[in-house]
């Protein structure tokens, strides 16, 4: 299967602005790329792509005054396989852990693991361990958590989030990767393209989206607290420790946004 | 100058729990060890050591039931000159900061950097920028917060110090490092030793110390907002965005603390 | 002059839900009542109508399950005169204060004083005492924060103001009557009707309003840190110590809000 | 039987200072003296007592600069009956209760009812409803609450000791109240003597108490979710919604506290 991706972002900048985006599919999704990849800055202006200290594909430029867009479009082959499920799969002791996925166990700014390391326990701690709890800490999430995008706010925390109980898509992956990490099971956040391939088309607009990654028996899976049933045609942009880590564009000044617009379509067959 | 360096730290493990420890000199001091640098574990058991995404040697390994004993016995050589001064350090534009200086702009668990943008505005906005300016913040936190141990919390950031006024090393240090950044000044929490050399002796007992570095013109520099003034023999131990990524000791299970302490002397001079 | 007053408020009850409205004009406004301020319930229900312990006129209520209807409609008759402003009122020594004013100097849930000691002197410890220096608040919030409905949240309170800079009419005063309490000086949450009388007609549909009162020299003064300028035609309804004191409905259950229209019009002369 | 009680507290006042204080017996306990129970001020000052709209005790004066002693001695008489129990008391329905009761369902400063509601329902909302719900809510905080004086700070709240589940006794009782609160539940806090009668000495010095109170039937109920079961010789103070309306001295200004004892014994029989 063949997935139709890209953007149209608008800004209007009062006064120059430096800007980090994370708008290139991740590198492990590079080698199914089927056309270019590249943001497309209007006005053209210098910029640095680099691979920031989680992994991802960053762009670091000085967007002068005035309008700023940043688009693209491009294909990305993809497999048509939902996201996988391993019911077997184990919880790794910690001290097994690869030294690089420690530190999806620590606090973040949204996840406030110091806040939930008894609240985690009475929910989940007599719970069989492996998958099974993590898909348990999914369910609860996505059961407890009522979504509405006039809920969203930018210092929106997991614990804001377990007390208010309303959220978008990050705030249900912000309370289920504090609630697993409070558990001693590596999580992390994670972003991209997440179109309505397999499902019915939602009446929303489409939008980036949230998920996140749980470290279980020798690898990274995906889990996902706001739909919370495998997906098909995922395609990752970043990884981090929260949102705090791989917002799509982070703004060192004021940047109005003018338009936004994201693509995320199956190709029909030829 | 030859700096003694040590410490002896005891848990009581009423199970077994597995352990990250970031208890010896970081590798850009290695160089000036004049004695092995081994965390010594007892009883012995097997550890792997690593670096970890922030550049920082850790320890990893799974300590059993029973009295657990960390310790270490060193010496380093030190060139006995004060933090560094220069007063002509300029703000480096963000378009320009070397990439993997990015992350220390973005917000942490103690250091809600989101929450403070106005804030740091109003007060520092005006001033000049380069290193007066990052003084200014110093030279702030440190007249407005009061020290005391008792004040000490784990769950304590940077927007309850600016509220409470009250704190430890670490709160200080917190509350500046997040100032800096709401301003675009890239900074960054470091532990480690700080004895009392060149100035007269403390009454408190001997233990490890926090501070703060800032990327200014090309480099990172040294800054305390809890001591304010240039000081002689700081021993880094680890940086990271706060103080959740480095803790000395991170325990992963219950471990009850029965001793406690550290050294850090200057050796007389044969 | 007169003005139109009235409501239709109209929820689904899933359940039958006890209520308590704050839904008729306060006592100190009963004398210039121009007709019946009877709540009107449909479906006709029991009722008790009450005085709360802040002077309001409260009625509690059982409503059955399904639609419930909460409507008023009366005349009023207003001065037509501004919001009374006295450059000369002094601040009350505490000790001077009625002993029922000393209430609102202290905490409440959307007003923590404890947390704002230090920035209220740091910002308004310095000026002159007294009328100028509330109105300094009033100026300081309403220059700082800048409104917009997306930005209410139930449980917003000062410090969130404080903060994030964005509000509705509540957020606003609540930040400033938690300055002012900070200062020792007594303030309270006001709500009522404010309609578009004098100044140009609003965009937005019409609303309950929210403003604030000030203990100075001898009595209660009305300030208003949204709007900052004295208005003409405030009909008052209740005073509390923030919005949980004197929400206009208070459902102990599920109540789905369906309809919602307010009146406040100044009446053509004859 | 008879208990002495009394106390001697101290302050070093840098400036003269406006207090109140909750420092006489509750209006209820007061025909239960058996010596006089006044306030004793030293320097002697002008004061004023008053009743708060609580219905407490209180006492208003301008401390000068300097120290202050705030002392007492008396005798209450007391049934030396432990704490009620009536495991029939109903929660009584919303719109059935007293009016000057509702008030005891808001949110408060340190109780954050709006934060509990879906918690207190997945905790305690399919348990029967009466006395032994509010028993099971006691039950609950003083199980999971580890009481430590080092924990104690004025800023923390019901969330935080729900998070942190350390506190001292104001910590156990708000969260218990808050608890009460989101299920509907009346529920205040409670200050007081509580001398070591008919349990063994505590090693900790004497200090005042705190409890809470609920109503249920027809009447308020004491209950104590630090200690958690009837005790003998509670002597009632004050009763608010929360810390910040009972302080035993509320200060507008500094004042260091350089003394402070409280006695609180049963008399032995003659």
């Amino acid at each position: 299967m063949n997935i139709k991706l890209g953007y149209d972002i608008q800004f209007e900048l009062p006064a120059p602005v430096a800007m980090v985006t994370l708008l290139n599919v991740h590198p492990s999704r590079v080698a199914d790329l089927r056309g270019p990849d590249n943001l497309r800055l209007e006005p053209e202006i210098p910029a640095e792509e680099f691979i920031d200290s989680f992994g991802n594909r960053c762009v670091q430029f000085l967007a002068p005054q005035g309008n700023l867009r940043l688009s693209n479009s491009t294909l990305i082959y993809d497999s048509g396989v939902a996201d996988p499920v391993n019911l077997h799969a184990r919880e790794v002791p910690i001290q097994e852990l690869p030294h690089d996925v420690l530190r999806y166990l620590y606090n973040s700014r949204y996840c406030e693991v110091d806040r939930f390391s008894t609240i985690a326990l009475e929910l989940f701690g007599s719970l069989p361990r492996g998958w099974s709890r993590v898909q348990a800490v999914c369910d609860w999430v996505h059961g407890k958590v009522s979504f509405g995008y006039q809920y969203a706010r930018p210092t929106k925390s997991a614990l804001d989030v377990f007390t208010e109980r309303f959220g978008v898509c990050r705030d249900f992956q912000h309370l289920a990767v504090t609630l697993c990490r409070a558990l001693n099971i590596p999580a992390r956040y994670a972003t991209g393209y997440l179109g309505d391939i397999g499902v019915p088309a939602s009446a929303d607009p489409m939008d980036f989206s949230a998920w996140f990654e749980v470290y279980l028996e020798d690898r990274w899976w995906t889990f996902d607290a706001r739909h919370n049933h495998p997906r098909i045609g995922r395609v990752l942009i970043a990884t981090g420790r929260d949102a705090s880590d791989v917002a799509m564009t982070t703004s060192f000044g004021v940047a109005n946004l003018k338009h936004f617009a994201v693509v995320s379509e199956q190709l029909p067959e030829l």
